[in-house]
């Protein structure tokens, strides 16, 4: 499969729209490709321009068909949509595809939207590494808004939410103690509330919990200027929308006026780069004395003549 | 909070079975308190000893209950059982102290169980670190199993159970396409199967969902000599219980008569000492130029100036 790659030529042609070519270069980014130093410098200039939405949930709150309804708005805009729908397959649940087929459906025939599926490939950092680049990808070939849908369970999809400009979290009315059991977690991450299927029985109960859990949350969580609102959807019926597109905006002047976005992506790349940092010094570990010196301290930590922590500082002193 | 602790005489105590010591030095290690490298180089030579036991498993399979049948079977058999429940408390789900209290009950007048919930301080690589330290105190400590208990969804739990010597995979009946969805995820960290509530309809076949999927599985998953066996129980009549603890003794054997149980160990102790070496080097790289060189890089590459693959090298380099 080491064939050669234009990695310029690729670039030209994703940002003329080409999706076979916006595909390719995630898939090289995504498989970490021999190629993947060349595309990411390639892109480094391109990018800044998107606009990144996170959704995020439980499951069964309606993220797929919200994600559907907001391309379909800013379609109408004008604007061309990328989709990253992360969904991360744990050892115990199963993959993303068929989701991946359901959701392309309706925008199967539009050029202006670009949807895919992250697959974990049986490691969420490795999912949590390549979606970034991915982003990177959508936002240097010149989509306007890029849309990262996860489900909300777990921190290493808190992780990918954090990538977003502007984070909405989804509930839906009927789903037992799942405000409640949510606590502060989702305050951390939300910049706007959805009670979507706001049609259903106990919505208002919903938003009103929503409104409770606000008020105590608000002063240690958020600065005292951004209110986080919360908009009532029927995504099915695309009821709501154009009020969470309001609300989007709204949260996007905010941060515009308080300096608050540079300071969101200056967070996003630093965490990129330590990550990638990370990786590069973990690797180096494994392959000190051709990957030897680590399973001959292991040994001596198993025969308890060494605790972990001095075998990492022995470890880290032959990095050299 | 800084008073002077004897961790010699901490462990000591610990040793003699007071349940107090060995909850003080599960904390410590758990908050990473400046006395961690002196536990940790304190228990090393007191390791080794404990067998260790992995139980995971979807939500609703059984797991607290079967820990509390294992423990009840081996203080029969006179062991001193430790207790780890892993119950990540995930942004959008609650945690794990209401459930620790119902555990309690059942073993709370025994000295010799012990019973610790792991919370996830926020961030589950907290509990992915801290739970290889708070097994080593409960094994220095002279208890003869201990059983990580952990809910089986996500990487971070498959992790944890990682650290055990014999993984138990326990699951129920009448759980829709569990084990469908389930996929070879979990033949790859079972050792033992458990269809847990048996005198339910559908138990058979779930059985033989296993049995289909272990003769899928095998060739590449699993060397040919162990087979998985599939115990039947009903944990909360303690049924089938001791056919478990037979299988445990089995997987224990088969492992000391192939340089298994070693090689695991090796292999958990590795990946340990990685971690924590990993953990270091990424304090080190946020502390370059008092903390001040990663956020210069970031804002380079959020300016397009640099691609962030650049910009994690230009920082390794900075470490000097």
């Amino acid at each position: 499969m080491a064939r050669h790659v234009d990695v310029a030529e690729l670039v030209d042609r994703a940002r003329e729209g080409q999706p076979r070519a916006v595909a390719r270069l995630i898939s090289l980014v995504e498989d970490e490709a021999p190629q993947l130093r060349a595309v990411a410098a390639a892109l480094a200039p391109l990018t800044g321009r998107a606009r990144v939405l996170g959704i995020t949930g439980p499951p069964g709150a309606g993220k797929s068909t919200s994600t559907s309804a907001l391309v379909s708005a800013y379609r109408e805009r004008g604007a061309r949509v990328g989709v990253l729908a992360v969904d991360p397959s744990s050892p115990f649940s199963g993959g993303a595809l068929l989701g991946d087929r359901i959701r392309m459906s309706d925008h199967a025939t539009d050029p202006g939207v670009f949807i895919r599926s992250m697959a974990t490939r049986g490691h969420l950092g490795g999912m949590a590494a390549a979606t970034p680049q991915a982003l990177r990808v959508l936002d240097a070939a010149g989509f306007d808004v890029v849309i990262i849908e996860t489900v909300g369970v777990g921190q290493s999809e808190v992780d990918v939410v954090r990538l977003a400009d502007t984070t909405l979290v989804l509930l839906a009315p009927g789903m037992g103690d799942g405000i409640q059991a949510a606590k502060a977690g989702i305050l951390e991450v939300a910049d706007v509330f959805v009670v979507n299927k706001a049609d259903r029985d106990g919505a208002e109960a919903t938003v009103n919990d929503l409104k409770y859990m606000i008020s105590l949350g608000r002063k240690e969580i958020r600065g005292p200027s951004w209110r986080q609102p919360i908009v009532r959807t029927i995504a099915t019926k695309a009821e709501g929308i154009p009020e969470l597109l309001d609300a989007i905006d709204a949260h996007a002047s905010w941060m515009t006026d308080h300096g608050e976005l540079e300071g969101r992506r200056t967070h996003r790349a630093a965490t990129e780069v330590e990550a990638i940092a990370v990786a590069g010094l973990r690797a180096r570990l494994g392959s000190v004395h051709g990957g030897d010196a680590l399973d001959q301290l292991a040994k001596r930590v198993v025969a308890g003549e060494l605790d972990p922590y001095a075998a990492a500082d022995q470890l880290i002193d032959q990095l050299g």
